[in-house]
């Protein structure tokens, strides 16, 4: 299927092109098409943009990975697929380690998201050779290297499931979610969720990085003002706000307060 | 993968088992894992239950589905996979014809999903042999019966796209949709849109036939008392309430009203 640039999905169509794509490959798994799905919904909930909240969140992510002694960001295969090469650029700029890391564990598929990375210009991939074990994960999703998940103090996991990203926390590490669902466990639990779509995401951080480096005194104010609480809070005000417009935009007034009540039980 | 009947999520991580299976038979597209994660997005919003509009909306299309002088129910892969037997239980119960419509068209997965729905019961399923076009949809997704979709006064079209909902409208004809995102041009353009999953959607029109089928003076009243503006509206209030639960179960209190106003904009 051939997708004219005209057309008003065409970014979104490129992206599932993509991961289809990338499926066939044996890189992305078919649960990896459902869970885009699910980000595809949020995202056109969140209006397609990034929010303020996700803004200030992307720069103190980008201020906390500069800030670390080990940061190293978590790739699985939807992120492979969709973001190679800005996971490749915000590991630079930093610099970070990558380590791939997957819900559904195949030494093969490891080794072909190796592959794609160091093909995007990846340096030593971590991932096939796990020599560390996560706690309170079971088998095969534990794994992990000691040089970088197991070890890291800073951790980017861009979508990663509330399991792990609860255990890296109980690993008192500094968690980073990419996730778009702000309800979601991840999202709950990472110590800075970042609830903005992947590609969007990458690329903010790695603008404040590049930003934040040359002004380390700024960093140092940007990781103290941040408040995920607040954030969070901002990010939900945000979606009330455009469920609202999407309501407006499609021509429905809100039901009279007393009939909304009495729907909504 | 063994899930575990006590697993919190059965019912979802079950149905993705079957779409994942029902992929590999070559009768669900990878376009349709997608689609799936996005319904799985907004059920999750919706609460993953019937809504009080969603059944009204269900009574409303049991009415007009009796009523039907020539009632069809349209099928897609992902329907066929998920839903075949429930399907055909509803076309027994009306009854109404079936029709295979499928948006990425090919012989062969037409010819397994009459399969499908043949070995659950269904008889005389219709869509190898389209025998007339849909005005104002290109080529392929055209394609229609006669005997069904073309001809039909009342068509049940679930997990249908935005283009052939609104081209069936255009024919005249009282178009039944089953979309759990109650913004979409679907839900926007259908006579009668069901904001509900499937599964429950399905068994809850087959339900409301049974019951309407005694009492046509109580399903005349039902056909004259719905409208579709009210319903929608009740449906956004469902789901901004449903948001704002959410928001309180995950702990966070709203943002003061100023301050909401600035980070939404």
């Amino acid at each position: 299927m051939r997708i004219p640039r005209s057309h008003p999905r065409y970014a979104s169509l490129m992206q599932r092109e993509r991961l289809v794509r990338a499926w066939k490959a044996g890189i992305v798994v078919p649960e990896g098409l459902i869970a885009h799905g699910r980000g595809e919904a949020w995202d056109y909930l969140m209006g397609e943009g990034t929010s303020a909240p996700a803004l200030v969140a992307e720069r103190a992510a980008a201020a906390y990975l500069l800030a670390a002694h080990r940061p190293v960001i978590s790739v699985n295969g939807n992120v492979a697929a969709l973001n190679g090469r800005d996971v490749v650029r915000l590991a630079k700029a930093i610099p970070a380690r990558i380590e791939v890391n997957l819900f559904h564990r195949s030494k093969d598929r490891v080794r072909k998201i190796v592959h794609l990375l160091e093909s995007a210009g990846a340096k030593s991939v971590l991932g096939l050779r796990p020599n560390a074990r996560i706690p309170g994960l079971d088998s095969k999703r534990a794994l992990a290297n000691r040089e970088g998940i197991f070890g890291a103090d800073v951790v980017l996991v861009p979508l990663e499931d509330g399991d792990r990203a609860e255990a890296l926390v109980r690993m008192k590490k500094t968690v980073i979610s990419v996730d778009l669902n702000p309800l979601s466990r991840t999202s709950q639990r990472a110590t800075i969720p970042i609830v903005d779509e992947l590609t969007r995401a990458l690329r903010n951080i790695e603008k404040f990085v590049i930003e934040l480096k040359s002004d380390p005194a700024e960093a140092a104010r940007v990781r103290r003002a941040y408040r995920k609480d607040g954030n969070l809070r901002a990010v939900y005000s945000f979606l009330e706000w455009r469920i609202d417009r999407l309501r407006r935009g499609a021509g429905v007034r809100p039901a009279p307060r007393r009939k909304a009540t009495k729907a909504g039980r």
